[in-house]
């Protein structure tokens, strides 16, 4: 800045508004110094700028489960619309109740950041309160919560797509895999999705069978068990809604060990539309994961820019029907 | 500043100097200015402290394919090392070569980070100058480069390893899907693991047959069309060599339609161990992803503290053997 301030014949100070663009610098004198700036190649910290300015220009993305599609796909988007505004992404991989809460009780002290996205994953309603009052902004991506603008799909739809689906094709027995956190003890399987299940089972007249419910964490291999579980009843089901894909993938690789069929011995059906579903033929709700990222990106910008946003947006959803369902035989 | 200064009864510059730890500060002044900056609850900009020491404490993270599980995995290691080290990742999601260069092109002016770790793509020679130059270290993950550090797998010896299964089962007529990047045009196969396809086929004395090769984009859709491909020769092959296993759960989905059985009529081996690999009981060679990941992080931290490190890290593949692989019927 010396050297700058030197070669352009100016002070210290009218140098460094010049080059801050600040207001009162007359026009000659900032062309001065700009152009010796350039002479001697000086670089504009960004740091020192946006210090003054009050903004980071950075945005913390929070993730529970970085390497699974899911998140990483969330990544993805989110990622697209914040680097198209110019904005930097600081990633904090938190991988149990423990990490976030470290996360959360750090980050506002360092102020590192003008805004947190969290992917699928909840906030305490402290930690919220916390950071707004530092102003920093909080949106949900991929996860419905209460009390901050959020983009997700609607768990409760989803899931009554799935079994509306086998109860149209006339299954009477249906069985579901619930998908639960393993690093979130105590947090239960999917509430919407699980609540869709017994309302639609409900609204058909159809009872409830405890048995025909089995909860594992979320993933290829607990779905597998899950389905051996299943088979092991007495009377098994003669369809399957299951929370995820992944999971629906795992069941159809014990089905195709123990020799049945699918869909002739068995219907399955997901949630998701992973890269991998049309792969296995698998019939599924599809949920737009990238848009919801990109759609949680403009939500932010918006914030940033000081607009008001009502609660939260919710992208729809849509079967997908491949060749893992059919009418059961039975 | 002014109000931790005027309680503290100093200079602002004592008070700042107190504050990023100064040597030349008395211990009495700096235990009053703290004090006051408690009782203020005045917090120290990371940004502005940092700057003073000439590091940003932050990495940037170049990921060509974000979605994808191989990088993601890499990422997730390589924060997991970054964040323990309390250093914060940038994320930068650079989609083509024209993302690419425009990255490195920005990077250096803006001086964001103390170091790059790109994962699983190249660096021009005159970029990574340009970073040197700056002091910004440079790693590579998931890919072996020529001129920088990296932690990568021997592409070579994994196809090896691959081709060699089938040969050692007895085949004779092995195919190989072998992928591309389509977002780099001109970028060929992957080297390593084509090659290692034509050494092995060449040191078992068997003619080389360009029909048997089929290049396509990485991925699922892709690998199923490769194999409908191959399945159309006049004389298809007996085994399949597959460069990654999403191309080999393609290749599988294919086979399935047609109604082949695997490994009954057809053999198909991949490189990676994918977690869908288990479910697809397919044969591969597995390479430790998320192992690179935190093994790049390491390296990194060891240059960001002044070791010397001499070129990069090879880490080892080996044979998973399940039921998508036998001898030949013919």
């Amino acid at each position: 800045m010396a050297d700058v301030a030197r070669r352009a014949g100016v002070s210290m100070a009218t140098a460094s508004r010049a080059l801050s663009n600040h207001p009162h610098v007359a026009a000659e004198t900032r062309r001065r110094v700009l152009a010796a700036a350039e002479q001697l190649s000086y670089v504009i910290s960004p740091e020192a700028s946006r210090l003054a300015g009050g903004t980071t220009g950075r945005v913390a993305v929070v993730v529970p489960h970085l390497s699974r599609w899911f998140f990483a796909t969330l990544l993805d988007g989110l990622e697209s619309v914040l680097r198209e505004a110019d904005l930097d992404v600081l990633l904090y991989h938190v991988g149990d109740a423990d990490d976030r809460r470290d996360f959360f009780h750090r980050l506002p002290a360092r102020r590192k950041v003008d805004a947190v996205v969290v992917l699928g994953m909840p906030v305490a309603d402290g930690e919220r309160e916390r950071l707004e009052s530092m102003g920093v902004h909080i949106v949900a991506a991929g996860g419905q919560v209460e009390n901050y603008p959020y983009v997700s799909i609607d768990d409760g739809e989803a899931g009554r797509q799935a079994v509306d689906h086998l109860l149209l094709l006339k299954h009477r027995r249906i069985g579901m895999i619930a998908a639960v956190d393993p690093t979130e003890p105590g947090w239960p399987a999917n509430p919407g999705r699980s609540r869709a299940y017994h309302e639609a089972l409900a609204a058909a007249g159809l009872p409830a069978d405890p048995g025909l419910v089995v909860t594992v964490p979320w993933g290829g291999l607990s779905g597998a068990d899950a389905m051996a579980r299943l088979l092991s009843l007495r009377e098994p089901p003669t369809a399957v809604y299951a929370h995820s894909d992944e999971v629906a993938f795992g069941a159809i690789h014990t089905l195709r060990r123990a020799g049945l069929r699918i869909p002739g011995d068995m219907s399955v059906v997901g949630i998701d539309d992973h890269p991998m579903a049309e792969l296995a033929d698998l019939t599924t709700v599809a949920q737009p994961v990238r848009e919801q990222g990109t759609a949680a990106g403009r939500l932010l910008l918006s914030l940033l820019s000081g607009a008001e946003t009502g609660g939260g947006l919710t992208v729809p959803t849509r079967l997908v029907v491949r060749g893992s369902t059919a009418p059961p035989r039975r």
